[in-house]
């Protein structure tokens, strides 16, 4: 019998690096393609791209990608596509307007060219001859998100990616409740739905209770009105524009991705500005700083960023002076704490006055739903088996404690698969099937999935401690240890550090001699290099408590 | 004429690394004595120590130091003691009880004996000719925490460091409002106060809601119940016990820190266990999992920690099973954020029940009063002047406007140093004196002060794009560019990269030929490795957009 096999290559338990496999017979469709963000435990590495190893391997067993859907225009959902595209063979893409329009832009600058087919709300298409698909508004914090029914041959699969309900959303386009109920009533096998904001008890604000806080932090600005904020946030830059139309302020957009996006979603008439009313960055110096409202890519506080460069004085067109007002319209994503907070001191400390949703609250509403929404979704769907998704793993555990349990759902109808883990429907049924060791490709500068394990390591020993690099020649076959080179870097400053110097070379000459004489015959250069990492490693750590990297270099001259 | 002198040696706009000196003509006491936590930017730094190099300048003046009077037993207020003291000339140290146990434990672990004096509260003391000083008692997340008024010539400064006002405190010891209101009706001139949690309007919750939750977190634990906490949190461990009594469950201590902090804490009585309700954790095997409650260190989820060993199944007497119950009754300090739920989403990836404050919020209560507690105490000492201390920058700005503006102060009243401003008080009015330029004195391993901004950068550079060492054999004065050796670390996997090294090799053969050729004479072993360092440097870049650290060692033979 045939199996329906759900397989998340982006790995479960991470919230990003979205990519869902729905396998049936020979046929894989796909759902999202989005990139990951490194860990510390990654130093250098710029982004993380899903693990497409099984997906090629089914592929050279003759089975074939039948077309590829896109939830959303974020770039968790979305930004790997500029490197995974060109590594497999031509297939249809599908998106909703503005998703299409973000997915083209980040395509482009990675120098690809797909063309990507807008589908119709509401109306089912065929994808390959197994899959049906029907794609339905949902509100999230980019317009133009979309749930979708999956038909399959074992039953309907609800692919519920990110969203809150959102009763007010700023586009008025309210989740389809009408094709969600209907969808629930003809029956669901699995709702795979976004668990991250499950901690969270009740309902998330609506993005519309921004406006208030937003409005009050632009009265009584007297220089520029600069807010930062998500660039893909196109609601919230909405938002922005009414508020400065009603304050006469003009609209800047500064930074290459609110650049971006804004062109995009204008183009679609997804957020309406007059023309008159935007200013280029380039032109700022023809307005007075009252008759400006600057929206500015950087609310992570990000290095390099424009707001970042502007806030050091390092911008080539923004100033930001005493009497101007900066806003945070956004959180500080778990983990990225310092350079968000990093960023407003600074504007402290240049007595520039800062409004962030620590001290006004409602500056940012999280586009994810909490718990109560997520129960709202399976009052709605009443699917047989819920897949958390789109959470950490402690989000996918207390899902099945605060949404499933609560709505009477069992343990076993709660399919929280492990990081790798294939999901199969047979009969109606789910099991876990085969286990893929995933392996997220690191992308860093140029080069895509170079950087592994031993890399990374290095880089994290290297970062921390330092190294020391010996170069001992060898002349005449013989190691000339009156005659090492020590160079050091990242361990001890080197000028000032002179004793450390020579006790390396003392410590490397006894430990030579020690080999020598131990050895027997056998003091070949590896054993030698091999003996100075660990012993004169070992000795430093005892004078000093530190552990640098220690690379000998046998030079035979 | 005199002046009074508050010069924050730990710098302002840090929440950690607290030391002020108080200075009044050749007299100077000092409070705290703090260690700060390495940013980022500092990779391999254990921690951060103040900069007492404008002590130092002034003992050599002939000025003295008269006394140290310690405010609490947090790390960031007694953290430093065992690393400064050794440099300085004895002094007398006052504490109360608590806080000078806990003292004593941190110098003894650095290997430095000093006497610590217990003063009386609510009776003054002298320090120095200058310097009356009285101790009350208020409420913080240490027990024992004080807040002082010292008698200068200039006026009464009341220094009211780390607080909230806890109303129902849990050793029932009240902040002394008797002696604080006292205090305020015989004239403050300035107050000098935790502004750490400005941006919370309204009052922290009493450490006594955190007993519900933990209580609540305690029932229908099939197996051992484990909390991890603040290792100094006597408060809570206190509560965990009577709870864990309540359950018929044995007390357990593991780690460290919370075994040192316990012992100290029951010899003087600042927490009470029935001796029969403690277990070694030895002998834990001899118990059944549902008769123990475990008080485990680790709550930030550090590596190393007793909970994270325990975690990862290395821990040598404590495993963690899925019918135990884990319990954070901690925040993640903020940055902290990746450790700390690594941590918790590995426990779940186990299947272990976690309940942490995302979840069951009153599992934790801050420490720190949030705006209408800085409020209270405003108007209860009603200083002249306000001094926030104790916060980032931002918070010491959102402190005029939240806590000063609100309660008629005008500007000028709130004193705002920058990092390394000295605070003047003359004739009762305040202003900025001479600026010192504070360089934190970073600890790595044994060595302190030696990592420096230099070594920081190499390590912040190795540790994101790795770095290749070029060794260039020079024979007879001239270069052997066909011997080059290339050896490379956290660049890329060299084994894979032989294409690599040849690029290296070969360009730098054609770098070494630009240099003799343009050089005229001037191809020096100096000329000829800045050169390759620059050149090779931005070729490598082009084609693969990394900068890894480029050594070329020139070695003579």
């Amino acid at each position: 019998m045939s199996a329906l096999r759900i397989i998340p290559i982006g790995g479960m338990g991470n919230v990003t690096q979205n990519m869902y496999i729905y396998e049936y017979e020979d046929e894989m469709m796909i759902f999202d393609c989005g990139i990951g963000f490194p860990t510390s435990a990654m130093p250098g590495v710029d982004v993380m791209i899903p693990d497409i190893t099984y997906l090629k391997e089914q592929l050279e067993r003759g089975r074939q990608i039948v077309g590829m859907v896109l939830t959303h225009g974020h770039d968790d959902h979305i930004g790997a596509l500029p490197y995974i595209l060109p590594e497999l063979p031509e297939f249809s893409i599908y998106a909703s307007p503005l998703t299409a329009g973000f997915a083209q832009n980040r395509m482009a600058d990675g120098g690809v060219e797909r063309e990507i087919t807008v589908f119709k709300d509401g109306e089912k298409f065929k994808i390959g001859q197994y899959f049906e698909v029907e794609g339905f508004p949902m509100t999230h914090s980019v317009p133009d998100t979309r749930h979708f029914a999956v038909s399959t041959p074992e039953g309907v699969i609800y692919h519920g990616s990110d969203f809150k309900i959102d009763l007010q959303p700023v586009d008025h386009v309210l989740p389809d409740f009408d094709t969600i109920s209907r969808i629930g009533k003809e029956g669901v096998l699995c709702m795979l739905m976004d668990c991250l904001r499950v901690e969270r008890e009740g309902w998330s604000k609506s993005e519309s209770a921004v406006y208030g806080a937003l409005e009050e932090s632009m009265i009584d600005v007297k220089g520029k009105y600069i807010v930062t904020l998500m660039s893909s946030h196109i609601h919230r830059i909405q938002q922005v524009v009414n508020i400065a139309a009603k304050f006469d302020r003009k609209v800047v957009f500064i930074g290459r991705s609110v650049e971006q996006n804004v062109e995009v979603a204008r183009q679609l008439n997804k957020l309406f500005i007059p023309a008159e009313m935007v200013v280029n960055k380039r032109d700022i110096q023809n307005y007075k700083d009252s008759e400006l409202c600057i929206v500015i890519a950087g609310s992570q506080g990000q290095e390099g960023s424009s707001l970042v460069r502007a806030i050091y004085g390092e911008h080539p067109v923004l100033q930001i002076k005493k009497q101007d007002r900066v806003v945070f319209s956004s959180d500080a994503i778990p983990g990225n704490e310092l350079p968000y907070f990093d960023a407003i001191d600074e504007l402290c400390r240049n007595g520039v006055r800062v409004l962030y949703p620590d001290v006004v609250p409602d500056l940012h509403q999280s586009g994810h739903g909490g718990a109560m929404e997520q129960q709202m979704m399976v009052a709605l769907v009443k699917p047989k088996y819920l897949f958390p998704m789109g959470g950490q793993d402690r989000h996918r555990e207390k899902f099945f404690e605060l949404v499933g349990q609560k709505m009477g759902y069992q343990e076993n109808q709660v399919v929280i698969p492990a990081h790798g883990d294939i999901v199969e429907f047979e009969g109606g049924i789910p099991r876990l099937g085969e286990h893929l060791n995933l392996q997220p490709r690191l992308v860093d500068g140029l080069g895509v999935g170079d950087v592994g394990r031993s890399v990374l390591s290095d880089r994290r020993a290297l970062g921390t401690e330092g190294m020391i690099v010996l170069v001992i020649p060898k002349v005449a076959g013989r190691l000339d240890l009156e005659n090492i080179n020590v160079v050091s870097r990242g361990f001890v400053f080197m000028k000032e550090a002179q004793e450390v110097v020579d006790f390396i070379k003392q410590t490397t000459h006894e430990i030579v001699d020690e080999v020598r004489k131990n050895a027997k015959g056998d003091d070949s250069d590896e054993e030698v290099r091999r003996a100075i990492e660990r012993r004169l490693g070992r000795r430093l750590y005892k004078i000093i408590r530190r552990e640098p990297m220690i690379l000998p270099v046998i030079m035979e001259v």
